[in-house]
């Protein structure tokens, strides 16, 4: 009974982790669709988010299943619980993803992006992978080493958001206001999924260690620029 | 035992409506901050935070407690893990309308936004605080007819939320594009809060009533505009 319930917890890793790696194979897609005009990629989105939500079904069964058979108490507990919370991030990032590869269909055949813009949304892109990558492998082995890698990924990301917000709103652009709402929106989905990223990382470590994490949502709150 | 266990639930039934509504009460002092350039209800806006992250930690703990000591199965149990997935919403309710606030913040003295976009803000701002209350009160009672009774605010916020984007993309827009970038984040923020609570009314009306929600995540991701 133990022994099944262990492995339902690691599949319920796995599943946390592939929708990770997911979220960030469509973010992969929809940045492609953005910075070149890739309308494949753009479309293969739509069968992606599919796989993201089935995926989230899944793991939303599983959790129900655990909680009512196996009645888990304290640390597997929290797991579970910790798990929902994963999902729903998760989930959200291939949400932000997809308002990515809107943005992108809405413009087509128009470029989505003034071509000034299109190496730092390529940035934002890689970025934005690496975080969902480096999430999957540190849900996969829930390991909180890895989990804490995800910290300077998105700095990186933060950096690169204020630079493109500050691009938007100088003098100096050129491109008028509808091309600045579009590249101001488009950052912001770029930094919700850092964020949320950040969010999974964050749970594994406190699940993983007990660590209090670095700071407060509410900290968290009152720090985040937009 | 079980007169606890239900006086536990509707404990927790009653902290999520405080959660609402504390969430409103954030958005209804951002708008003021944004529409009227109200720096004293900017100020508001942090403590109110604070609040709603307490209560948000006493959802957490309360969820915890009672999977552990209760072991809930079957409907209740539904209803403990809806409770984390609802606080989760109006944790980030809250953390909009801060965002909102922040705008106002940032221009002070300045405003915030163009005069003629004022009024288009303070029909916004009600919207959303009216979605906030009707939440609020569906949770307070769990009551699936005032949980459905979101739907048609939501509508309402959508398509100011589209004729806001209409207007800053269009080439009769003339504050310049920094301003277009601040109507156009204001009006996402605006538009996620109402997001987020339709999201906790669909909860509501599922675990009252078993009805599968009129649409699945998938299909409201797909059709969401920005």
């Amino acid at each position: 009974m133990r022994t099944t319930f262990h492995a339902e917890l690691d599949r319920l890793a796995a599943e946390l982790g592939a929708m990770c790696a997911t979220a960030g194979s469509i973010m992969s897609s929809a940045t492609a669709a953005v910075v070149y005009g890739d309308m494949n990629a753009a479309d293969r989105v739509w069968s992606e988010l599919s796989h993201l939500s089935a995926l989230n079904q899944r793991v939303q069964d599983r959790t129900l299943t655990v909680l009512a058979r196996q009645a888990p108490v304290a640390r597997e507990l929290r797991f579970v619980v910790s798990a929902i919370r994963i999902a729903g991030d998760a989930d959200r990032m291939g949400g932000l993803a997809a308002n990515v590869a809107k943005v992108a269909q809405r413009n087509h055949p128009a470029p989505a992006i003034p071509s000034d813009t299109t190496a730092h949304f390529a940035e934002m892109g890689r970025v934005a992978v690496e975080l969902a990558n480096r999430a999957h492998h540190a849900l996969a082995d829930f390991d909180a080493d890895k989990a804490r890698e995800v910290g300077p990924a998105d700095r990186e990301m933060n950096d690169l958001h204020r630079r493109l917000f500050t691009l938007v709103s100088d003098a100096t652009w050129t491109h008028g206001a509808a091309a600045a709402v579009d590249v101001a929106l488009l950052g912001r989905f770029y930094e919700r999924f850092a964020d949320h990223a950040v969010e999974i990382a964050r749970r594994i470590v406190f699940e993983a260690t007990g660590e209090t994490p670095e700071r407060t949502d509410y900290e968290a709150a009152m720090e985040a620029t937009l």
